[in-house]
């Protein structure tokens, strides 16, 4: 095994500390040398910086970052790190913009580095059994429902409500990255209606009908406002019955009982950590573009509805 | 030279009459055999059909058709088109969201027939010059000015304020297919503003702050409610002097007074008919998506104000 990718993790906040120390900490792989913070904190003892520029001054030595900022800075800290011919995790989405994503794919070519843009969600335990599932069926309708209490999962997260934060399609597009991973043709934005709180840059709740190249309706349910219980919940009707994937993902349900096919699950960042890995060995890139496409169709295409506005 | 391709002109507004017809009849790699428009209307004594469907039905012989159809319905006549075999030339934009754009090259592939679309206005007489005179030069910032009066050149043209008509960047893609020919780096939005009257899904101005590669601005500056002298203008200011592009991509003015390199020029649509024989006959397509990418991007990051209502 070749030594391990000495990794720096920039932005430390809420999905840094759930979901990328531990995934790195239980990886081989990987090493975490220092964290970056505009607050500054020290993780595990380790060197921390306030900037990007300040580790890149620092002399460590690092092969890769993971950037956990807030989506509208990290095209920039992405660049700085491009040109220091580091390895780049992204967070999902990859960009405030589409355009942007295009723009770091070209320099992480021209730089010969790895870029990963990460969806998470597509490492789910039910989705790779889903697709599988899907992929010999024919799809006749599929629903997309996706409502949770943004107080109880994004708290303080003010980005969100700003323009680049997508609002109610920062879960969603958790949602989009499985639907373009299971459903076996592309789709499109056809109509799309956005509830926008009149405080806000960014919708709190949308309902969204696509269509696949097939002609079939998938349509798309999302809502920020949801007490109570919560859904992450992807139906698909087929000619051979219904598939739910419930829990985002995480649960898989096929007609009859049907026991999906099963593969190793490892939990969704420690297999965002491997397939990282796995493309820096390999000196390739993994970035898809799709779910967030699709989500800046949404609002191109998309009708705002002004709602009241949202106070935390 | 081969025979000439067998052509239909579908959707018979203003922009079919005002410039495919004329650049159709005098170039003679065409031949227009049809037209389709939902009211019927014969042109030249020509067959005509009322869908692309009855045209498909009719089994007249076809080898192209041009869509100039309003962008929400361009998807799926094409899409009928492609099923036919038959080579398609797309008004500008390509479709009303960039997925749908996608999925056509995708189905244009796998037909093996040739897909344009078409940006006429970088087919303006300055636009290849400019492109050549910046290529050498370093950028220091970039404004883009397209102000217009909707009611004189969009005259009942509801669908432009319907959600996938894009308002005031209808003509702001134009801007943006130009500026992503000339500047030598690419560029992406980091801000925007777009006004969209109440009584309207699209806006009818938008101002938008882009940054290049390179870190240099690029400020636009959209409005359909311009009065008396109409600006459809391009200025670049660079280390050898101001660049700037007037009338639509039409008149050049280099520092300095210097004559641009002169290249053969034969009007916006006579150059996209050429292209499109030249694609055709080589086989191939040609599909930029970067201009509908900036609009997309534009309203994804785009902070939506409030304005008065628009009345024609």
């Amino acid at each position: 095994m070749s030594d391990p990718i000495r990794l720096a993790v920039v932005g430390m906040g809420k999905i840094a500390h759930d979901q990328h120390l531990p995934a790195i900490r239980d990886n081989a792989e990987f090493r975490l040398v220092a964290t970056v913070s505009r607050h500054g904190e020290a993780t595990d003892g380790l060197p921390f910086f306030a900037s990007i520029d300040e580790l890149a001054a620092s002399g460590l030595a690092v092969d890769a970052v993971a950037l956990c900022t807030p989506p509208q800075v990290r095209r920039s800290i992405a660049m700085t790190a491009i040109a220091k011919g580091w390895h780049v995790f992204l967070e999902k989405p990859p960009g405030a913009t589409l355009a942007e994503v295009v723009t770091l794919c070209d320099a992480a070519d021209a730089a010969g580095i790895s870029l990963f843009a990460s969806w998470h969600s597509r490492y789910a335990a039910g989705v790779e059994p889903a697709r599988a599932w899907l992929a010999e069926r024919t799809i006749t309708r599929a629903t997309i429902t996706w409502r949770e209490d943004v107080r109880v999962w994004h708290p303080g997260q003010h980005w969100i409500w700003e323009p680049g934060g997508f609002g109610v399609f920062d879960p969603g597009i958790n949602a989009l990255s499985i639907a373009t991973r299971i459903l076996p043709h592309a789709f499109f934005v056809e109509q799309a209606e956005l509830d926008v709180p009149s405080n806000c840059a960014a919708p709190i709740a949308a309902r969204v009908d696509f269509r696949d190249t097939q002609g079939t309706a998938i349509a798309m349910d999302l809502d920020f406002r949801q007490e109570g219980p919560q859904s992450w919940d992807i139906v698909v009707e087929t000619d051979a019955g219904t598939l739910t994937l419930a829990k985002g993902g995480g649960e898989l349900s096929l007609p009859g009982g049907e026991t999906p096919a099963g593969t190793a699950l490892h939990g969704e960042y420690p297999g965002l950590y491997a397939r990282f890995a796995e493309i820096v060995r390999a000196g390739t890139s993994d970035v898809d573009v799709a779910p967030i496409r699709l989500v800046a169709d949404a609002f191109l295409r998309g009708r705002h509805i002004p709602v009241d506005p949202f106070v935390e």
